[in-house]
């Protein structure tokens, strides 16, 4: 499985203008449209070349035959002996896993349908607990496309903090919320901690049969029971699905219950068209493999260890911490699939923020500073918003003229004030911003980081290295473990 | 002024555990206590032999120096011929400077009391409009302290996507809105074009004289008063005090009117008591100093590209972005202060989140990743919330825990499975989150980002990588200027 890297570490490194100034095709040669989506990898470093040696690279390490077998539902996530079957949510996928998904998500529709039409009294507000994986899909997909539904108040809380619960219990009516509580193994001590308070919220609030306003969301339906969810209000979804790849499956209920199932469902098709993209088109013209080529040059060739995302626009502000679970806890591992230490970097670190704000942020470090941040764009043709027209074109200008801008550099006699320029940059550019659209930007990059993920050798769906904290906690609330001294130290000034 | 690194750069690297065994007095020597805070350095590899290199750099960089010519309001920010005079908003800095500050202050003590008396009509909502600087310093605050005020319900109003603006609309009340326009020179785009739709959106919504209910925030107050804001109702502050510095000025004005002046001005006590601990205290007892020595061995000896901040506290979400624009555009720079190239690395790329959700999302990098990431948790001992006590255990027991799993690892013959250890994390414990610990806290970040530029050899107190892009932008928006084919032809994808 180790990857021979010798063709990629040797390729030269020119400007970006000058790659420009060589190839008249350049901008063609690394644009890519597809489900109302434009790449635009023209202001990287990729060359002909190097996707040619990428490409020999991707043939090294069977990534077409690695592909086949995720859509095929073949056992791909080794450690764990189990498929990876979101794209089987999305209708791309084996036959039996479809049918499967498509029960599921049938069982989804009808209760929705059902509180739609009153079955649970009168339900203004939906108070989602989940964490990770159970929590940061839903809650970008309220927020990117839910500002003007007004079907549905939703809350999602996350965090164990109490201040998080609060605050939803600050705006919400207890006789009318809905509490959605999303846990794939329905053990999770924060998910579990926070449905608790929420109950006797609910209780104190006046809600007699306060199991009577919960739904489940999970891949362990017996334990939700034992619980005390009913099981009509159980919604299973495969533990084949992974938690950060799980918003397709019932855990994007409260996003399908405040926008509405036309819109969950379109949402699916969108990433559906991305998936059979990324499953149809060769590498070259192919735009989550050009992606993750770009990124696996960027961090081998380059040294790169971080990628920023800017989501210049509003409804999209939730997209980078989505992308910093997908993307590090997928492939920040430091031994390949065969148990092999890695001898080259794993994922880069993705961070990022919202455009114009970020320039008055952090752009200073991306002009200027010491390292070198490959930085994506992200931006809707199409505005939110309903004010005067300056506000859009301002918002799209600064994120073009901020590529340009970290592309040519400017010199300058005085130091402090030159730009050095060759920065690199993507941009990726949504005709509209709508349900299909985003369904599509998130599959691709689902797809980007399996491309990774295939490439360095490593296995994207498991997540081992989240265990040792956890069992450290337990360890500590059970007490009677030994700790360093400065972690009892901590313990003793906060505990007594 | 280029630094001599070489006694740094051979420093032995020992794993942190063998730190702990042989050194009995390892944890009280890397701990620091002020001003309610707790800070421990012991699971960093600090050593007294490299704490005593680091001395020799301080000592060879001038640290004491330059800090006096910090405090004295000498011309510190060379490059702009300014001095940077944010301390003596805490009345930390020159007599003069003091002085000034404080008749400022009373300005905007003096326009809070009228609004509270009624003078401005009957105001619930504050519609704060600013970018950058002018927005990330009010947004933590009064989401930090502001949840149980309950005096004005504030919006802070960033981003020129209209989205986020109609946000704010969706809340307010036009007739009860106050608006207030934070610009340092009074022409920043963004906060020029959202404070003329907030004008139009109140006078559409009953309000007869729109500008009666503006307040200005800025170093120029001239260009207010031109734009429209009658003098009384201008809160200038000394264009000696950068945007990032700027929350201790006039700047803070929602801050403080929203959670009272007292609040305010607990804030500016707390920073002024770690600005005189900064101040006083030997190097190697001096919290943001050791903090310092830290952030540069990680990055020049360990090559560490980013540090990551875990707030495990869900008052202090945004001190992440807070911190990544401090740090990011002080030290994201390419030259010394006399303005030659850097050739070590200047700023790490700060990102980061919230505890416990982070576990969730990007922990597995942190602990099986390939890149080293510096941690640092900041958790507050008493809690914010009134739920079940088990929140708040369970909150900081997962934090404490996290770094004693990232220090100690555990091998495990099964390779995905295995835990290296020997991650470095630093811990800051608040007795208590509140306006003099918060101000505290703040004050520590920028003293620490203050030692990391003068060891660097670098200014933090300019920013001209924010000025190109800012540039091409407006080019873009005249027309005329040619660009690159690519931005080019995105531009006429968006604009037609």
């Amino acid at each position: 499985m180790a990857a021979d890297w010798t063709a990629i570490e040797g390729l030269p490194s020119p400007r970006l203008e000058t790659l420009f100034a060589e190839d008249a095709d350049r901008l063609a040669r690394f644009s890519v449209d597809v489900a109302g989506l434009h790449f635009d990898f023209s202001k990287t470093h990729l060359t002909e070349q190097a996707v040619a040696a990428f490409e020999a690279l991707a043939k090294a390490q069977d990534l077409s035959g690695k592909r086949e077998a995720l859509f095929a539902g073949e056992i791909v996530n080794t450690t764990e002996g189990r498929a990876a079957t979101h794209v089987a949510e999305r209708g791309e996928g084996s036959e039996d896993d479809v049918a499967a998904a498509r029960v599921l998500h049938a069982r989804m529709r009808a209760l929705i349908d059902a509180i739609e039409g009153g079955a649970l009294g009168e339900i203004r507000h939906v108070l989602h607990v989940g964490i990770g994986g159970s929590a940061l899909g839903p809650d970008l997909l309220v927020d990117a496309l839910g500002r003007e539904s007004g079907r549905y108040d939703v809350a999602i809380v996350s965090n164990v903090d109490g201040c998080a619960l609060e605050e939803a219990f600050a705006r919400f009516d207890p006789t009318a919320t809905l509490l959605v509580v999303a846990s794939k193994t329905f053990t999770t001590k924060e998910t579990m901690l926070n449905a608790e308070s929420v109950l006797q919220w609910m209780g104190e609030g006046g809600v007699d049969d306060v199991y009577g306003r919960v739904i489940a969301l999970t891949a362990d339906p017996d334990k939700a029971v034992e619980w005390g969810v009913d099981e009509t209000r159980v919604l299973p979804f495969a533990d084949s699905v992974g938690g950060r790849y799980s918003l397709w499956s019932s855990i994007g209920f409260p996003a399908a219950l405040a926008l509405g199932w036309d819109c969950f469902a379109d949402m699916l098709e969108g990433a559906g068209e991305m998936d059979r993209h990324f499953r149809q088109t060769s590498l070259a013209h192919n735009a989550p493999v050009l992606a993750a080529f770009a990124d696996l040059y960027y961090t081998h060739n380059r040294h790169a260890e971080t990628r920023a995302t800017f989501a210049y626009d509003e409804r999209l502000r939730l997209l980078p911490s989505y992308l910093q679970q997908l993307e590090m806890e997928s492939n920040g591992k430091g031994v390949t699939i065969d148990g092999a230490p890695l001898t080259g970097p794993s994922a880069a670190i993705t961070w990022g923020g919202v455009g114009t704000d970020a320039q008055h942020a952090v752009f200073q470090l991306l002009h200027q500073g010491t390292h070198l941040v490959p930085v994506e764009f992200v931006a809707v043709i199409e505005p939110g918003d309903t004010l005067a027209e300056d506000h859009h074109r301002q918002l799209l200008l600064n994120a073009f003229a901020q590529g340009a801008a970290l592309m040519k550099g400017r010199p300058n006699d005085d130091a402090a004030r030159s730009y050095s320029g060759d920065r690199p940059s993507s941009t990726i550019l949504l005709d509209d911003l709508d349900a299909r659209t985003l369904g599509a930007l998130i599959a691709f990059y689902e797809q980007r980081v399996f491309v990774n993920a295939t490439l360095i050798g490593i296995n994207p769906f498991d997540q081992f290295g989240v265990e040792l904290g956890k069992e450290m906690a337990k360890a500590a609330d059970a007490g009677g473990q030994e700790f360093d001294v400065s972690t009892t130290d901590l313990m003793k000034r906060a505990f007594g």
